[in-house]
């Protein structure tokens, strides 16, 4: 059983960022909200998103899970404007999500889970741990872009730095442990991702403040962000380039 | 003869609304007005569209015709913003229409009409009419478009629906009588239509706040609605898709 | 040796002139401000772009040269916003320019200067000289691009014409004397410009109000205008088409 109301912009969060891994999705319902875990096609990153019964206007549940197809969801938040109210139930006997919103009602055949992995999250321990205004990693994505395919996250007790090299270029993102929200970092820690993939995750962020950025010697990147008024919690892990000789 | 002067967001409405039908249309201009019919290549869906002399912010005309290129005159009013005058004049001697914006004179050769039909607009007795908000309607059409590419309007004495069956989803727009602006239908009134086309003329329509569709059984359905301050008129005709066994 | 910082609406502006002309240019640097000239490659327009040191919010130079990249010095520029200052520096030892805005530095290599041509800008006595707001002007072309592929600037004592003469259509922006900002023409002059130039550099004037146009009988036309408080000087220069008998 899964009933609940859900605010048009929340929703499209949800959407935005399960769609940088996939097009189908499993949503695993409990009484306390609803989680997705999702591995993009090249094993290359991973998201898990977790949305408190408390980020619904009204939510009503018992354990179950539905197969969602991210796109046509989309195209339903896409007829509401950020403040209207989605309603959702799910229609066990048929198969279906039932949507609401004013005076439509859109039924939306369940994606078959059967085939769907179950991706774990490993647990790592990154020895670098920043949590830096969203914005100003935006920019430091964004000025990498023309110079290189691929960014160093480089930390150390003071300081952190976003860098690109190109052949002949490079920029560079650095601030102060001041200019930080957090720094905690013993030993230089550095290593190496592909700024696209990087990007794809990054832009489909849309109302978090601040991320929370945990790396180590090239060991993989997690990004975690909280939304929906920190009832909604986004973790994106993403593999490290290793670095030619 | 004919020399008339227009505001430009009038004139825009006019020509999306031919243009959803034909490249090249004939006006007929009356003492009381102009008037053009215009049927789409495909037979499908027509269009008859009046602007009275009061729509016009000066009128001067005796019975006469003109042949424009639809494309040509929008380039013409894209130069002007919405609240500006686009000054017209008939140069029957030289066949052609003079437009004066500002400062900038526009020459434009007319179309010959020799070879123009004169689109007979059947008299029909539809069952079924219906007038309500326009957000409503292409709020419903656009939920409609990703499940398939036709609808079914349908109503009742006391309902009206606009519903799109695809193979595993579906997608209803549902008013009931309260919700409507007017409803008058004695016995229930279904027929389906192409999307496309429907939502090709719904999207020329700018200003009108409400629609009246009137439809029966495997009928057209005829879309009227009033712009320019009820000065101008437009009906489109859409001929329905006659349903599989 | 040069260092300064500039706003970015003022370098978008040099970027977005220059630009129209070639994809690599040689600023060259002098104690009173920077400057640079540049041939398009089919050698039928070219600019002279003159910033003083009073455009920029400091400066420090001596005379020097440098050879840019205007796309990468774009994509820099695209990072801030209009108000935001840019810091450069140029770094004579590594052959690159420095660009800092916030916490990002942009370390950009130089292009090699060594083959770049000095292009003379020609000494020209035009006999028609036409100040004009560039609203009219950019309403005049745009009005003449669907009807010719060229366009006639035509000045007499009393009035200016910018006109477009297609195979059944015309375009005619027509000015009073009362109307320009200034008109100074003896006799009547009439050049033929090729519209796509014409309109690729007035593109590229943003913040200008008003613009001179000096021509004269199959002469070429100069465009001038100021920008940045009038600290910077725009002068266009676009060959003549010779109409054919």
């Amino acid at each position: 059983m899964f009933k609940a109301k859900i605010r048009s912009e929340v929703l499209k969060e949800v959407i935005d960022v399960i769609a940088t891994q996939v097009d189908e999705v499993k949503f695993t319902i409990t009484t306390s909200g609803i989680n997705a875990k999702a591995v993009d096609p090249a094993h290359v990153a991973m998201v898990d998103i977790t949305l408190d019964k408390g980020a619904f206007e009204e939510f009503k549940a018992k354990d179950t899970e539905m197969g969602i197809n991210i796109e046509k969801l989309r195209e339903v938040v896409k007829l509401t404007k950020s403040g209207e109210t989605i309603a959702m139930e799910l229609d066990e006997d048929h198969n279906r999500l039932v949507l609401s919103l004013g005076n439509i009602t859109r039924n939306m055949s369940l994606v078959d889970t059967a085939g769907m992995s179950d991706p774990k999250i490993p647990g790592l321990n990154l020895a670098a741990k920043v949590t830096l205004e969203l914005d100003e990693l935006r920019k430091g994505l964004r000025a990498a872009e023309p110079v290189a395919d691929h960014i160093a996250l480089i930390a150390d007790e003071n300081n952190f730095e976003l860098r690109a090299d190109g052949d002949t270029d490079f920029s560079s993102l650095t601030l102060v442990k001041d200019q930080l929200v957090e720094l905690s970092c013993k030993e230089k820690q550095r290593s190496l991702f592909s700024l696209d993939y990087f990007l794809n995750m990054i832009k489909a962020v849309s109302s978090a403040q601040n991320i929370t950025l945990e790396f180590g010697n090239d060991f993989p990147v997690s990004m975690d962000f909280t939304f929906a008024d920190s009832k909604g919690k986004v973790s994106f892990l993403l593999a490290p380039r290793i670095e030619n000789d």
